[in-house]
């Protein structure tokens, strides 16, 4: 066991949106590495968080339902902490065009309401924020560093951006000590499949385990890359733990990048189910699409040891198996429609 | 007289933030260029909104005292314009610090209602976003360009930063025509001189006339630069007038860079009074501080045909004749004690 692993022994960590995909995998291995673990999630309908993803730690963690918008509230949750892991948002780029004050309250207010809540009341705490790879936009080049130009294509990215430059700020003028985690696209067990409006790979993943046809949108050939919930838990960890990641921003990518249509064929080969077939873009969705991506994280790399070890056959694997065992707790038996994405 | 000025001839146009420094300096060039000038400003006490701002246009302007935060007001008065000045902000960096919820609602939300109220009852106008060079934050290397990375050092320049985003996708995305003038350091008549919480240049002048000392803090090697009020309007009309600018930021800085010693001594010798010395950085300052600073404005130069005409001298000679003219208006005569800035 290394050191940022023993650091959470017996350690106070709060975790934002901790009933969510990323955030309850944290919390999973948190408690495995003995962490006193008190999960805050406003269990909205339509987003993330399931209590289903805490089956088997139910009785190690405590949870309290709350809406990280309320100033009071957070001012006392904060108490205490040693660690806050800051990953309630609100996750879908289409819902940020059409409600974007909604996507502004959550992905950016209530940023600077856990900070202010900080700031004025556990000072000492640190926090590691979830924030993404969506913030650069199109890219100039690939693979994408972080010196690489902020440049959202949608509000979700651009609240995103705020969100994380608050922290970064936070850091250097208020010494609330934080670090942001700049996430590709993560997939892996507990992520949310009961609708299309969080990210494609999710939906694939429910499309494929249904038997039923994947829609990608146009040729199938832009580039991206994937990143196990592990593997990006991992990344969270260690900036936790360690004040080499204070006032920075990292790239949190895959192994390797690969083609839509790629990832699909090997979704549905490990699956053993599932078809797709090529359709034109949607024109709303085309107009907040980056096109090819994939991001360069040797910097967390020199910094925090970090990098990706989960091969994307591997952790589909893991990924299927979970939720065939799992599947009514993430798709309810109503069932919606199948969408396309 | 060039097209783009002809351009304003009978035209509808809208400033938001139309009673403050630059927006009223833009309504006295429209009146001048024939434009239907329509001013929102809210005219809060502490902000820059002044009514002598259209001493000689107050006849020729119409004046709706109204907050940019309200949808449904805004809904209403951006209809029938044909371009949107949007300068309506809060811009003192220290007050974002200590408020940066408020600094939030009005450079951030705001600018949502605004983009909101015209994608949904003005889709056709064009809008003119004043940015500010703040977003940068401290450069990597000197002039700064637009493809320097957007790192603000305080709430201000984050806001700021959403804020100007925010038009950019608003034009990508949902065609409302859209661009952002990241200003430098602009000064000249009709400026905020009664507190010394919106940036030093301001308060310097004041301090200059009034034959007071200036504190410069450290050791006043840092360089700035500086553009002069008109020369900041011309950059305004110009994007207006012009569907070249649409989704495109663009720096608008100054003739040449001078150090912050050199500046307060061309003061002092320009108004044949005032005095300096030079003072420890105070710690909450020196905290959001950015260090030298100029901006390269080559982009607008090629893109609009823009550049600084006005040297520091001669604006600053006008700037003095203003003030000493009008000095009642802009300093009220209870008079705020001299603060250090």
């Amino acid at each position: 066991m290394t050191s940022y692993r023993e650091f959470y022994r017996d350690r106070p960590v709060l975790i934002t949106g901790g009933l969510g995909f990323i955030g309850s995998n944290l919390a999973h291995q948190l408690v495995t590495l003995g962490a006193r673990v008190l999960i805050v999630d406003s269990l909205i309908p339509a987003y993330g968080g399931n209590l289903f993803n805490i089956h088997g730690i139910e009785n190690r963690v405590r949870v309290n339902v709350a809406d990280i918008r309320q100033q009071t509230t957070m001012n006392y949750l904060v108490q205490g902490q040693d660690v806050i892991f800051n990953l309630a948002g609100q996750v879908s780029h289409i819902d940020s065009m059409e409600e974007p004050y909604t996507d502004l309250e959550i992905n950016c207010r209530s940023q600077l309401t856990l900070l202010e809540a900080c700031r004025h009341n556990n000072p000492a705490v640190k926090v590691v924020f979830a924030g993404t790879r969506q913030i650069y936009g199109r890219p100039d080049s690939l693979p994408v560093t972080e010196s690489h130009l902020v440049r959202p294509t949608d509000v979700n990215g651009i609240n995103k951006a705020a969100g994380e430059n608050y922290h970064l700020v936070y850091n250097n003028v208020f010494g609330v000590r934080a670090s942001s985690l700049r996430l590709t696209n993560v997939y892996g067990p507990r992520q949310l499949l009961k609708h299309s409006r969080q990210g494609f790979i999710a939906w694939f993943i429910r499309l494929v385990l249904e038997d039923k046809e994947v829609q990608i949108f146009g040729d199938g050939t832009q580039l991206r890359d994937f990143v196990y919930v592990d593997d990006a838990v991992d990344a969270f960890l260690r900036a936790g733990a360690s004040d080499a990641s204070n006032g920075e921003a990292f790239n949190v990518g895959g192994l390797e990048p690969i083609r839509h249509r790629e990832l699909v064929e090997l979704m549905i080969r490990t699956a053993g189910s599932g078809r797709f077939r090529c359709t034109p873009w949607p024109p709303d969705k085309k107009a907040i699409d980056i096109g090819d991506f994939y991001a360069d994280s040797s910097k967390i790399g020199a910094t925090l040891g970090w990098k990706p070890t989960t091969l994307l056959a591997d952790g589909l694997k893991r990924t299927f198996d979970f939720y065939r065992a799992h599947f009514a707790h993430y798709v309810p038996a109503t069932g919606e429609q199948v969408a396309s994405l």
